[in-house]
């Protein structure tokens, strides 16, 4: 399948100079995807969607130690639906796909394709839902969704892209608003352990709240060029759905309450952040919790030396066992090729092996994220693969952290912010939480607010960055996906 | 969750009387799914979704050992790929649902929600595939599908439905054809092995094939009400939709050629002959390994004996330890109200345990499928319970093979034929292939061609059942979901 891309092995763009079009050179020519024949819609093909079953499997573990439990909902919802939420409505109404007709007959009412499931979900917990016992009521679907969006990207921005969305339902706004917190927290634990990404977490503006929210809280993860992706967001809907739902319970005091819900979701973007927060000159560079292949086999001279091709299969065989995902490369290639060709799909671990080695009684291990060559012997191949696994995952964490960490510039003015962000970087900065000031920054620099700040603690001692008047609250500012 | 089904636990309809509400009722009250708020549609709540699961991991791993990768379509596939191959658009057509409109604006070109994605994959395997170094291609993808049909039921025929669809691609007609047969016999290893249920396995007549495939073949499964269910499909498409998107290939000899296709299906459906298939009086009675809880832990007098809770809990954590799916039901409700909802619910095993078994160091344990109890060593619990669920299994194949077995009959006259249907049984049959003697059965008696009989050696001796003239092939006849 690989046939024409490896021609063209190493003519990605270059990172530094055209970001744009590294990525999706990046994305096709390593297949994680493919584009789709209708405009905005993208094909995971099976390097990347082996990428996303491997995080579906880590999340989903996750949640369910979480007590949550897998369901699944129509992706078909009546129109009528969107419409009991106002905010809702407003938000997704534009970029909703309609299904109005079936062959050549007229739907009685219309329909549309589930942007997020919140209204369906209210419909049914109306009914699910009667006393207090019913409750918390924790679900989560692995879905499809269709957002229409005028500028698409892969993985960053489909019209159809796949996700999870976990909708829950407690007694009480506390217990809603701590869930819609907690798994804020599991996401960030997933950003971090499996997917080696440094995130800022944290509320978002009303303005970028989800529609039909009392709070949004994200993670932002800071992408090679400066910009953020925000990578994940969990939702306190208080009773704003359970009213339009009517969603109530008998409470154990002998009344009828709305139930208060919490919804929170993450995506297939998730394959864009870990592209644009580890990739370099070289094309992908994935994080070991999720490469589909871990380490790769080079036999050099297997041709004129049955022994080194006996070998490698007995290596492979060794790590398989000991579970590292391996794959033997004994294509009829130059290990040159080779090298290339795993190298643009981002392996962790590459091991060659050649005659020298053998007799040597090691092999040579050549790390992607830092390029490093070590031997390792022969008799202790799976310890020492796996170990190397575990490292390279905390290296690259740790440069990300770093890289982030040293792309954060505290900001007072909006001089200052326009340097910051035109050098790649985020904004510290205090804001008086004025949308006035939040619409002025992205008109004049492109750059959002994205979360506020882990630390609120002085906030009241300054000026806002924009208008100068008294600072509520410092948040970060940054251009962004 | 269980709230108001309890109350009715005894009120599923009587499966001897009305077998149909019987099947409804189940559905229902055993919390698998419930109504959707669009005509046709289900959820898919957390006990069935759990046992969908559990059919994806088993089928999945059958897979991914037969050389197949998984990928990701988009769901939207424009209206003009339908119309390419001629049988595809004429089967498809009626029940496809449209997309037309995005917010307010009508789209450029009319879309519609895949009903299957042989088209698509068409379209992309075109791209993918150059030479002959390209195949054999085997791609699969787990998606939900959308057909919209004027009478449904829940799992069975519903508006949406998820399954898997896999398509592969073949430089040889004898490899697309080898293909269709070898996955036929991996579903049916699911449906022994997995689901504990027997099928009847072969090709389906002319009418009966998939629109656009030249051959079908089916896995029929037989329910307690003597109707058949086609429980999975395998198509070998030829060229068909090689053609129709010029999917072709540089052969060795240095000519293009057109490539050779076969996709297959399971789906939803499946849990519908779980249910039909096993479930008796008293509800359903789930495969052990489907099963979402296998064996559930009923205390005894917990209340008056904190010895018994504390037992309890640590015989559910070394069934825990031990991989057996347990959970320990220590509601405060009757033993009798426990034993109902469990067995409501299809738990293979249950486990009571009172101060008098704890005395006596042994549990007592129920099956699910005979009603039988025995005792089993406290000590050894994990071992007598993971036998006990090998057990349930092989005699719950054992049971509905027998019943299938004993509910076909060798049918030589139409009269003959409405007997044997009218009492609930498949009928062996010769036919002389003449779709005019098929249409006659059908509308006579409701019944279709299901799969031609695995042995054929004496059918040109026979006559048809239906004209009398010189029989071509054996053939099941039997009414179908």
């Amino acid at each position: 399948m690989a046939k024409n891309n490896d021609r063209f092995v190493n003519s990605i763009a270059d990172i530094n100079d055209d970001f744009t079009k590294w990525y999706t050179d990046v994305c096709i020519k390593s297949e994680l995807c493919d584009y789709g024949p209708v405009k905005g819609t993208i094909i995971f093909r099976p390097y990347g969607y082996a990428i996303w079953e491997r995080i579906q499997a880590e999340a989903d573990k996750r949640f369910r130690a979480h007590g949550v439990s897998n369901a699944y909902f129509p992706m078909l919802i009546p129109q009528a639906f969107l419409m009991r939420e106002a905010e809702h409505v407003e938000g997704f109404a534009p970029e909703v796909a309609t299904v109005t007709h079936v062959g050549d007959t007229e739907l009685g009412e219309k329909l549309v394709l589930r942007p997020t499931s919140e209204t369906i979900i209210g419909n049914m917990y109306s009914k699910w839902i009667d006393s207090y016992r019913d409750l918390p009521l924790k679900l989560n679907q692995w879905a499809n969704v269709v957002r229409w969006e005028k500028t698409t990207r892969p993985f960053l921005r489909t019209s159809e892209f796949l996700w999870q969305e976990g909708h829950t339902a407690f007694a009480t706004p506390e217990e809603a608003n701590a869930d819609a917190l907690e798994m804020l927290g599991v996401y960030k634990e997933i950003a971090n352990d499996v997917l080696a990404l440094p995130v800022l977490t944290g509320q978002k503006s009303e303005k970028e709240k989800f529609a039909g929210a009392v709070a949004t809280y994200g993670m932002e993860a800071m992408m090679k060029d400066g910009k953020s992706l925000q990578s994940g967001t969990t939702h306190y809907l208080g009773d704003n759905f359970a009213k339009a739902f009517d969603v109530k319970f008998l409470d154990k005091d002998g009344t009828h309450k709305y139930a208060y819900q919490a919804s929170w979701g993450i995506s297939t973007r998730l394959i864009g952040a870990i592209i644009m927060a580890h990739g370099d000159e070289r094309g992908l560079c994935l994080p070991p919790v999720v490469a589909p292949i871990q380490a790769v086999i080079v036999p050099i001279g297997a041709a004129k030396n049955a022994e080194v091709g006996e070998k490698a299969a007995e290596i492979e065989a060794v790590l398989d066992k000991a579970g590292v995902r391996v794959k033997l490369d004994d294509r009829d290639q130059s290990p040159g090729f080779k090298f290339n060709h795993w190298e643009l799909r981002g392996v962790p671990v590459r091991i060659e092996l050649g005659a020298r080695d053998i007799a040597a009684g090691a092999v040579t291990v050549c790390r992607r994220d830092t390029g490093e060559k070590s031997a390792v012997p022969i008799d202790s191949v799976a310890d020492g693969v796996s170990k190397l696994l575990i490292e390279i995952a905390a290296n690259m964490f740790e440069k990300a952290r770093a890289f982030t960490e040293s792309h954060i510039v505290k900001v007072s003015s909006l001089g200052e912010m326009e340097k910051a962000l035109d050098g790649g970087n985020f904004c510290d900065a205090y804001w008086c939480e004025e949308r006035g000031c939040e619409d002025e920054i992205k008109n004049r620099f492109a750059a959002t607010t994205r979360v506020f700040h882990e630390d609120q603690s002085d906030a009241a001692k300054h000026k806002c960055v924009c208008c100068g008047k008294k600072a509520k609250r410092r948040i970060y500012f940054a251009r962004a996906y």
